[in-house]
């Protein structure tokens, strides 16, 4: 199960919504997780340029608005990968065969098409609308 | 990399196109795997009802048109999960902080909306789109 996503806009609510500076040790205990494992998160974040380091205070601060900042965004940071990919098509398909020769070229266009609604679905779905939801869920209590 | 999708996709080309039954051995030379990795697929496509074995004949035969059987279908088969996941939520958030008490609800809902595209996409598109696919390109050589 890989939860890097949904701990990578745990963490992005966090560092939002913080009003002091947090540490990879205090993100962990909010995360359930340990402080090594938000360190390489918050390096790929970083790295895809949605946060920096806060010189000098220690911790982080979003480089993009919660407003401008997509789900698809942050996916594609964490995943550190160039393209949008949610399905891999297996790696040594048999050339001799008919179908084994041109389904990579097949299900590489069919995934495709299939990706891009979810990548479009996530390219208007901001942090500003998560962290929105869970104002409104925190005030039903 | 997860291929079963793929490699289900292209077992399932294989399955309807064929005109003699395949065996597993078959199957799994055109994929480019082991026979062993075809089984555990084949079964949770019996499992899933997309497939049944051939009586006698052996190999296996479509137990849904390819004109209904849909990605969805496949996917929801191959994963062996209830129902249609593609981001998992992380599972030990803190109840202590208020972003961690509330992270599961809120990211459960913020998967779902942003799954239902892909799903409403995978739900239209069948095994007989990918087949006029792979055959258009066949002609095209």
């Amino acid at each position: 199960m890989d939860t890097r996503f949904s701990s990578a806009i745990h963490t992005l609510i966090l560092i939002s919504e913080s009003e002091t500076p947090m540490t990879s040790e205090q993100i962990a205990v909010s995360v359930g997780t340990n402080a090594s494992y938000i360190r390489k998160l918050t390096a790929s974040l970083k790295k895809g340029g949605i946060i920096s380091s806060r010189q000098g205070v220690g911790g982080f601060s979003l480089a993009i608005a919660p407003n401008d900042l997509t789900l698809y965004a942050i996916y594609c940071a964490v995943q550190e990968r160039d393209k949008f990919n949610l399905f891999d098509v297996h790696a040594n398909p048999n050339d001799g065969c008919v179908v084994g020769k041109h389904i990579t070229s097949v299900l590489t266009s069919t995934f495709y098409e299939v990706e891009k609604a979810v990548s479009d679905a996530m390219k208007t779905y901001t942090l500003a609308n998560v962290i929105d939801k869970m104002k409104k869920e925190i005030e039903k209590e």
